[in-house]
């Protein structure tokens, strides 16, 4: 009997997804479920647990790679995740490696991102690199020295509640000014009220009833003033701030991560050339903005079962 | 015969200081001399090799730390620091290696101080704390899980230059709004000129000739209100960054070395007060502002020599 798949986990504040994969990122098995279908965390392990073992995989796990909303790597625990809607702190790892009987590896969904790059994706050449969740909010994952950053207590690499506007946009997290309040699907739909244009109100994204940032990219193409702006906008913030943040890792690349990064081909060009024009003269020239390559694969569950590959290795 | 001293080298723009330390921190012998009188750095060596013949220790050196502005880790060599006569890519630890025929690890003076820290100071406990130097400019090293963040190229840790007022003072960088324009030394010279304050013109700071940051802390002692005022700014842009900056590496404590954080007592705990009341609520309360403990030693040359044992442990 050859144990060699790791199964990922992925949960979501709406679904969770779960599937098995070799170490190459050969996917065998997927399967999306209804997180609020389940009113605790044993009963989402247990549904899990049943389909593995009813497709027959059940003796190949290796190990399992959970990513989660507030996740922490040291604990392998949910700690007040806002979006879920099992409260306080939530032990899942201990619960799935109860059922199991294999290692588990929890942490947050975007520093399984970042792990997920390294073992399969755009970060396979690099030891150094930070990857960028551009979703409802901004999530980041430092890999540095070929390791994840945790910091001492699992959470390191918040870029999505740096403070890049003083003053600015009013954030969930109570404080103002967080680059997930301009650089997010949501920031770019806040922009539609929010930013400052002599071409706001000739513009189709006005009259859009619930517009979606996926939206701004098709009304750019289509020649929509007020649409580009908004890219514009949203690339700039995001390559000034990624210039001051390269102070922090000096990374070779930021990795461009979901809807948005996705949506413009040409956005990724726009950060770089902003970022650029904003680095301290030492870093200039040496800094390369890439799009993920878990894309079109199943990013999710791929990035999850990733901590179990790195783990091993 | 017992290879047991560290030859710890800090390089700096007026003087340079050596000296030979066990790796309980405990110095053997330290001497200082004017980097302005050497205009080669062979020449130097040369003369650092002399010196320690001629006390009997050269058969003692297990390894070489150095410390130097510009200093890049990876390949060993001072890139074209301003403040020094020597011009262009200096491969000093190679020179360094050459003459005395040992390990020789180089970086820049701020990396050299956190890792002091952690193998002799005030980072003894911790695994993830980052250091801050107030002196002239404003440097940083920082350290996660055990280990020193160099970033891709050996340039990371450069908090100094992370921009934090839009548009605010320009800096030696040619960018405008850098930290250390505003925290450092010459950055609470500048304040006396180019902070707005209904004090200022009844303050003593203003007669001074040249004004030095440790005049502001002794006028504030004696109750100038405009002294006190330039300190309560200081510590709040630091302790704003601060939270910001918790983001990235999300260390259990800051230690701030130099001057400034001798000069004040109080300094510390101002800065704290201004980082708690910023944190994203998941970092509140959990991260401490110490002052450095090299202080009263020979914190240049304890800072170099640490590379040494840092890096054979």
């Amino acid at each position: 009997m050859k144990r060699n798949l790791a199964l990922g986990v992925d949960i979501g504040g709406t679904n969770s997804v779960f599937g098995l994969c070799d170490e190459y990122g050969k996917l065998y098995f997927e399967e999306s479920v209804s997180t609020t279908d389940y009113s605790t965390p044993e009963e989402l392990v247990d549904k899990i647990y049943e389909r593995i073992k009813s497709v027959g995989h059940l003796p190949n796990i290796e190990g399992i790679g959970i990513g989660a909303p507030n996740g922490n790597f040291y604990s392998g625990t949910i700690e007040f995740a806002p979006n879920l809607k099992w409260k306080g702190i939530i032990p899942l790892a201990r619960l799935f490696e109860y059922k199991f009987k294999v290692k588990t590896i929890l942490t947050n969904d975007a520093n399984a991102a970042a792990i997920g790059e390294m073992i399969y994706g755009a970060g396979r050449d690099l030891k150094d690199f930070v990857t960028i969740t551009l979703g409802t909010g901004l999530g980041s994952g430092v890999i540095s020295g070929g390791n994840l950053i945790y910091g001492h207590d699992g959470f390191a690499g918040e870029y999505g509640h740096i403070r890049v506007v003083p003053n600015g946009r009013l954030c969930g997290c109570g404080r103002k000014g967080c680059l997930e309040t301009y650089v997010s699907a949501t920031g770019m739909v806040r922009s539609i009220h929010e930013l400052d244009s002599k071409h706001s109100e000739t513009s189709e994204l006005i009259n859009l009833k619930n517009p979606e940032a996926s939206q701004v990219f098709q009304l750019a193409e289509d020649g929509d003033e007020f649409a580009v702006e908004i890219i514009e906008y949203t690339a700039k913030v995001l390559g000034n701030s990624l210039a001051d943040f390269t102070c922090f890792s000096s990374s070779k690349a930021y990795i461009l991560f979901g809807g948005i990064a996705q949506n413009g081909p040409s956005f990724a060009k726009k950060v770089k050339g902003y970022m650029e024009d904003a680095l301290l003269n030492i870093y200039k020239d040496k800094i390369e903005i890439r799009i993920s390559e878990l894309h079109d694969k199943n990013a999710a569950v791929l990035g999850a079962s990733s901590l179990v590959w790195n783990e091993l290795s």
